[in-house]
């Protein structure tokens, strides 16, 4: 385990080195520092989490609703730091996706690959 | 993202290499070569996902249910080698959840840690 705990450093350290997790720590930094942009993004995060706390308690959303978080959507998304912060959040999402999919290959030796059954 | 991607292939390698992981293969090997214990473990294993996915349809387990799953599972217990499949599995699951612990740290720095709140 020494040698994987070793390894995983090495690799948490290369990620929080990485130009793409700079920008997002820089982008949020920003935000919390703009009243204006703070307020807009704390808000469309608890009405996207109200939203999926209803779908995970199997309640159905209703047009309302929909249409709120998307309109919400398209407002944040005009703000320039909060759409580049969407942004530098999907690009961390799909490298965090990638390193996993990498190190749980091994695995698909053994159970084989779920995404290809 | 090739630093992180090398620095990824490097854990995949240290992990593939790791005595946990071979006991593990070794033990998924020698079940399947086992027609008996094979049999056991699917039968199982379909039990455990028959009941996850009426958990996870909002479905109410019963009694009956539960039961025999407890039982099921006493059962393959009393089998060496699933039993010890089944310790291999969860030392892996610990190892993998601890790599994903260390390399998504720095993402508490920006989000804060979840546990803690």
């Amino acid at each position: 385990m020494s040698n994987i705990h070793d390894k995983a450093q090495e690799l948490k350290r290369t990620l929080a080195e990485s130009e793409e997790f700079s920008t997002l720590k820089s982008l949020h930094e920003q935000i919390a520092a703009d009243e204006v942009a703070n307020k807009m993004l704390e808000n469309f995060r608890q009405l996207q989490l109200d939203l999926q706390q209803k779908q995970m308690q199997g309640i159905q959303i209703t047009e309302e609703e929909a249409q709120k978080a998307q309109q919400q959507f398209e407002l944040v998304q005009q703000h320039d730091l909060i759409s580049k912060l969407m942004e530098a959040e999907q690009r961390l999402s799909v490298i965090i996706g990638d390193v996993n999919k990498i190190i749980t290959e091994p695995l698909e030796e053994i159970y084989g690959n779920p995404d290809q059954q």
